[in-house]
């Protein structure tokens, strides 16, 4: 049977990728035929991408670019990467995927929404994630948290109105969808915010038992 | 007064390269102030997409990255580079524009025509050349040119077929814009086909001084 879509959302500071090392141990300790991976990146074209788009000397990449960069790095991670692993019955935990286009290139820099949806319907052949945990916290206490990770990149480098857009957007989506998303909350201590996303996910074992 | 934007375009082994140079002369001794520039290139992001859809290694390319990919480059290329020569009245010529996506994106691997056509008018916000140079030839002459040209790229190794359909493609857009197009016989003598180019755009200076 067709595998299972999981996305980790939020923002800077938010203890994304501490969580996502809790919940890959977990699912693998669970016996999940897991790929993990992240955008953008995973490909020859994601990671290129990457480089582009993070590189703080960067700075005068346009909107409309960068919208077309992340699109270009997800075309090429759905057909190759996540596609064949769910359709293998295999499991996938993906580091942001298009509701990050919608908080940052659309709630941060003001693409419109309607761009993205139909970038989304024929470049990501509208797929979306079985679940999708949102890292919720105040923009104050995730930038106080990535402060000290030394040198900022091309979007960490943004004012606090940027992300109190991105995280607005994101609490958006997740409104809108309340089937797809858990909104974690991610002031909490990492061992309970990891307890969170194994709850958030727990439903998906039921459903591939059934 | 606004300068002019001139774009060549072509298939494999049609002179391009060698037509660019004399181009650039002749205008520069005419007096223009010229900016030269190409697609995928010109800026940070556009280089780094030349690196990724050349890429002979990167065969896994999907069509759809592939078209994102030259709109990301082409969006960055507009508002950085053509739009403010063209503003400060400076002529500007372009090896490749989005004609060019229509003939090896559309034509060549297939993807819509309404999908580019929607690219084209948010991410280059419809800009249109003032000429297009078409330099047209029999597929099997071009690639009996390239062929002595040591490696293929990733798009020179696609087969006869798919160049056939790339050729189809610029002649339709011509045959639709006539105003615009002038298309060029590239099997003629380098020098012939100069004079051709020269003659094409002869009109612009009459504009010009007008």
């Amino acid at each position: 049977m067709r595998g299972r879509l999981i996305t980790l959302e939020g923002g800077e500071g938010a203890g994304k990728s501490t969580l996502l090392r809790g919940l890959e141990a977990h699912l693998r300790e669970r016996g999940v035929d897991l790929v993990v991976t992240r955008e953008p990146g995973g490909t020859v074209v994601g990671e290129a991408v990457r480089g582009v788009v993070l590189d703080a000397a960067n700075n005068e990449l346009c909107a409309e670019s960068e919208l077309l960069l992340m699109f270009a790095s997800r075309a090429q991670l759905v057909r190759q990467v996540i596609d064949p692993a769910l359709a293998a019955g295999r499991w996938v935990l993906c580091d942001r995927f298009t509701d990050a286009s919608y908080a940052y290139q659309g709630g941060g820099r003001g693409q419109p929404v309607e761009r993205i949806a139909e970038l989304e319907r024929w470049a990501a052949h509208g797929l979306k994630p079985d679940v999708t945990l949102l890292l919720d916290l105040p923009v104050s206490t995730g930038r106080a948290r990535a402060a000290g990770r030394g040198e900022a990149d091309r979007i960490e480098v943004e004012g606090d109105a940027f992300f109190e857009r991105v995280r607005e957007a994101y609490r958006e989506r997740a409104s809108a969808d309340p089937a797809r998303f858990r909104v974690l909350d991610a002031s909490a201590a990492p061992a309970d915010v990891l307890d969170q996303a194994i709850a958030g996910v727990a439903g998906l074992f039921a459903e591939a038992s059934s």
